[in-house]
């Protein structure tokens, strides 16, 4: 689409991206990155209020290589975005990881963190045709269902983006690493995998009961159960 | 435990978590804090470095009116945490919700905000127990099982304390909002629930074939599987 195609290259480290601990576990493959941030809708927002740091959840999508939000236009986080750097993770618990030591229990996770100026996408058509991204992007052919939007709720939409340059992945997979030894120690040890579900669709008071459910909503619950399967 | 009992009084409001938008959805009662906090052990940290706001994932634990979380002491995300203010999230995504304009659309979600300047938990004692409560809370009965943690694993390792005074949570439900006139579209709409489920145990090589899986890894699929319903 409008965003052009998407780069296959790894990112560049930066001092910010470099991983200071557990190297092993960081990548900067841009197709590691895009899958993290592909499998949810669900991203935490860093940014600043008064040179508090405040993080808020939102919904992303990305198109190409950039990353998109939106919000109200009054909204802070909105506001604070277009004032200053923000930080944008994306996360996946896959596990909870039982050593036999406290010390070594750990999780398994994908992250997805994501540095940078975001840019207001202020170009009607683009601001457009990006909302639509974000509706198709979940929901494959729900936009032209759905009422167009109206001037007032697209004045009232900011929509920002962000590309996807200075990222980088954090990925932690498998059982525990133990303390030399402590593999013999007659303890429970192993993992506790997680994942995310979709429990069907539930429709609301003004569905008609002839009404079918429409194919986009029945596909969303057979390829968005999410888990370490997804790596 | 040491950190005391827990309070039920309302938080109160500060310009910080006031909230300037969707005021119907937030809540200061300090149980409804608590039960997302608790239900799930991942939270995003928001720290500065150098003036950038970095959104690190990690794991959380509360006890009384404290979140507590731990990492290496030579973590940049410690280091950071003890050099100026957090904002620590644990948020929710409980599902998605159709509405039958694109402007409509929106998600069910549990978020807590938690703003403040962590401390050091730095007292032997204190800090031992503060670990064995973060395993405990999820797998009771297991701490006294583990190998014991040695001198060197618990000075390698931080535990933070954040006393929840300056803190809000954000909870959405339900169907979707339409425009005035909207619901008589003949367009589906409605909410897609996700949920967060435990996919059973895995042993690590090291667990023999006849070592029974305890009891408290067994009751962790039982208690841990989330979604709305928690509320």
């Amino acid at each position: 689409m409008a965003q052009g195609n998407t780069r296959t290259d790894r990112i560049k480290q930066t001092p910010l991206t470099r991983l200071k601990r557990a190297r092993k576990r960081g990548v900067f493959d841009r197709e590691v990155v895009y899958a993290i941030v592909d499998a949810t809708p669900l991203c935490h927002v860093g940014h600043l209020v008064d040179d508090q740091p405040v993080v808020t959840p939102t919904c992303h999508w990305r198109a190409g290589d950039h990353l998109y939000w939106h919000g109200s236009r009054a909204s802070r986080m909105i506001q604070a975005c277009l004032d200053g750097p923000v930080c944008v993770t994306v996360t996946h618990l896959d596990g909870l990881v039982l050593a036999r030591s406290g010390f070594h229990h750990s999780a398994n996770y994908r992250c997805a963190m994501i540095f940078g100026e975001p840019q207001i996408v202020d170009d009607a058509e683009l601001k457009m045709a990006s909302l639509e991204q974000f509706v198709e992007g979940l929901f494959p052919g729900r936009w032209q269902t759905l009422r167009a939007p109206t001037r007032k709720e697209m004045n009232a939409t900011t929509v920002l983006s962000l590309p996807i340059e200075e990222a980088s992945a954090k990925v932690r997979t498998g059982p525990p690493n133990e303390a030399s030894g402590d593999e013999l120690l007659p303890i429970w040890a192993g993992e506790i995998p997680l994942r995310v579900v979709v429990d069907g669709a539930i429709p609301d008071a003004f569905v008609s009961a002839s009404q079918a459910t429409p194919e986009h909503v029945l596909a969303y619950a057979k390829t968005h159960v999410t888990g370490a399967g997804d790596r």
